[in-house]
């Protein structure tokens, strides 16, 4: 039997059919789970699989990054073969590479990008493509008023008011570096990095930062919500389907 | 009452879950056979469709172009409006145009664009975001002989080995004045340009440059199969899945 070695895996995967990253017990809808389950199928033994981050329930991920200790004969691209042949279609590992023992998916993460996709048109188009990866909203924001906002909530912050587990007793605070704002045609694509981000938060950043778009709140007001420390106090959380992981940083 | 007006319509859509474009009665899952039907509700009257082509199955288009007469005080951008709203979110209307009387969106179209997309990787790893709309093969294909054996099939001849209708009665004779190669990464995409194709035609050319790819035929061999004109000399059918109408030239 081989020893056991720590690989590196790189994943992608749409998310709309899963109940998130994370693994749950009685549930064999996640992308944990579906990776936990083929690498058992593939060693015969029980395998742990450490994740960057988790994704909620219907987010996706071009690049999720994630480890596990596997005992195998197969080599790096055998191992990737394996696990695309029996994944389902909606999720497919771009690498697959031997770690060093000490590297951990979720500790040794530095820094994230996460991107969220709006889409907006008066004549009611929407990008038949991907429609499943786009929030198509019904009324215009106004994105200079967005990207104003953004330089509001960029930084260092407690970001409790934008937090979605109302129970979290951690630390609260985290250092969101830059939020840029891109738009292309109807698309509008906010890119968030940091160095990590609580449950929901670019989510309920998204739905922040439309308010703005939409004059409900200035760009100023922004402040405020940060000083709250109060979910209230910020806009709703946008959809899942807009979000997806796109790349983590070690 | 408005009086009667011909409107040129733009509009993409997402095959999958479709019988193609034709209205067969009966079956209400066709793209034609939607447009009609909301058409009709926003008219008050029945509303006859034309096409520039018929889509097969499960074929995608990016901009199909179309034509009806409508009478109604409607503007283009509310027609666009009213079409994009009780659409399915598969289907939707990128532009709508009042037309000349005459225009014909079957009879007046002198060009067509089609891409075929083809994926392989050696690995097993599959664009999950595009996943329906790519054929993914498992044998690598030697493209520097599919674009040997695509300058072959380049130009005007009889393709009657390239028609999928055995009881095709008409002149099956077509020019296909380019096609072109190009690949990115795992992708290999094949623009098809001609003044119009027969049924089956792009998919069944696909297959054809696939067997060339693969080594089963020479790239000098199509120029036996064309002139074979019998469809058992050409390579199989490819997938629905794969193939979409980018443009119509008028």
């Amino acid at each position: 039997m081989a020893e056991k070695q720590n690989y590196k895996m790189t994943l992608s995967y749409d998310g709309t059919r899963y109940f998130g990253w994370e693994h749950q017990p009685g549930n064999d809808m996640t992308i944990q789970g579906k990776l936990e389950s083929v690498l058992s199928l593939m060693t015969g033994e029980q395998v742990d699989v450490i994740g960057a981050g988790r994704t909620d329930a219907g987010v996706h991920a071009r690049a999720m990054v994630c480890n596990a200790l596997l005992a195998t004969d197969l080599s790096e691209l055998e191992i990737q073969q394996y696990l695309n042949r029996y994944l389902p279609d909606d999720i497919s590992v771009s690498e697959v590479k031997i770690a060093a023992e000490r590297f951990h998916a979720r500790y040794k993460a530095i820094g994230k990008t996460y991107r969220y996709s709006l889409w907006y048109a008066e004549s009611g188009v929407v990008p038949v493509f991907e429609r499943k990866y786009i929030w198509c909203l019904k009324e215009e924001p106004d994105v200079s008023a967005m990207r104003e906002a953004a330089e509001h909530l960029q930084g260092e912050h407690d970001f409790r008011s934008f937090c979605g587990n109302p129970h979290m007793k951690k630390s609260t605070v985290r250092n969101v570096d830059t939020i840029r704002i891109e738009t292309n045609g109807h698309a509008i694509r906010i890119y968030y990095h940091g160095s990590g981000f609580l449950q929901n938060q670019v989510r309920i950043m998204t739905g922040t930062l439309l308010e703005a778009g939409y004059h409900r709140i200035t760009p100023e007001q922004i402040d405020d919500i940060l000083e709250a420390k109060d979910r209230k106090m910020a806009g709703p959380t946008a959809p899942a389907l807009g979000l997806c992981l796109m790349k983590v940083d070690y």
